[in-house]
């Protein structure tokens, strides 16, 4: 029996890199990247392409959503709204919430997937340990998967993976190590693209993950806070 | 108080152009338009421009979806696969199947509008007299609701009407009349942009639609064969 295939997401940051590792080790992946105008998005692209190089990936797909970019809304892809500094001891959705960015990349992965026969979609999405987005919980994943059911052909079988909805990130660095994902090919950052800031909500959810952990950032920094 | 906003997908078929029709009725519609690299787009676009004018909407927003002509799958994107004549009695998916049109669709339409501010989503989608496309369903658009609901900010109210859901077309050819919707904008051929085929699906549905009507429709037609 030939291994299944499936679709990755890959944005290039930890997450993603993590859950590549995981998704190759019970299937056949392919990499799906999504360029939605995000500020940092050539960066981001390097990362995805330097992971999949890694992993010898051979299917890629990159999928230019940059009207996210014109309807704007979100820090992470308007000019006019500024990338804040992180809190991370408040619930509220932050300003780089981009709406309903997940049911956006879902859709077109299952597009994807249905096209070439993956039967299983890897997302990197963190519910616990989170930014607060309404589109990362388990419970959004869950509909979204009835959702694939209903709308797809009949002997269409797509379902979506999120290996580490519950996490930590502590034990997303922890599980990297563990697996040797490449994570000093990532990137995390939503402000800068040359030395990641160390201050933006990524940033400091990834440098309190390492922190926690107890292990380097194996990329350099301009500010390395002290999240403990 | 003021009247709501609402955002309505229209193609530039027949269907959208009711459903534009139906939305004016009880909101203030901003029209969004998919280009998702169907043969006939320019044409298509040139149909949502005409009943935007009609209209008198300003609120107008395009976006490329063309990625799916890239992942191809149907024959409505993808130049190796011929637009097929129609055959109005199989409940077969046809060829011309988007793998997930819809979820697409409506994740994009969900994204702006919560942008925006509006609180409905107007899809001309018809359910019984279709092409039996599994993203077409009253059930699918119901789930569809409900992860809205769970994907977007708690604050946010936005529904997915389909007021065609249940009409045959020659329902939908009456209704447009009664409304004095611009039918003779629109365009609904998959194949031609200059004289519609008159045999491709669309056009079969759409001629049996206006010939169970008893009414002449107003495009021009190659050829226009009794579907009664």
């Amino acid at each position: 029996m030939s291994i299944e295939s499936s679709v990755v997401l890959v944005s290039g940051g930890l997450d993603s890199c993590l859950v590549a590792a995981i998704a190759r080790q019970s299937s056949d992946p392919a990499f799906l990247h999504l360029n939605y105008g995000q500020k940092t998005e050539k960066r981001e692209k390097k990362a995805f392409t330097d992971i999949a190089d890694f992993y010898k990936v051979e299917k890629r797909f990159e999928v230019d959503m940059r009207h996210f970019a014109l309807i704007g809304g979100s820090s992470l892809t308007d000019a006019t709204i500024p990338v804040a500094e992180a809190n991370l001891n408040t619930s509220d959705i932050p300003q780089s919430y981009v709406p309903f960015r997940n049911a956006n990349i879902l859709a077109i992965a299952t597009t994807w997937a249905e096209v070439i026969g993956a039967t299983k979609i890897f997302i990197g999405a963190v519910e616990e340990d989170s930014s607060g987005y309404p589109d990362c919980r388990k419970s959004f994943f869950q509909l979204f998967n009835q959702v694939i059911k209903e709308g797809t052909k009949p002997e269409t079988q797509i379902e979506i993976v999120t290996p580490l909805i519950s996490l930590k990130k502590k034990h997303i660095v922890k599980k990297s190590l563990e697996l040797k994902a490449p994570i000093h090919l990532t990137w995390s950052c939503y402000k800068n693209e040359d030395v990641a800031c160390g201050v933006c909500d990524s940033c400091a959810l990834r440098l309190r993950g390492f922190q926690q952990a107890g292990v380097e950032d194996p990329i350099p920094y301009a500010r390395v806070p002290n999240y403990l």
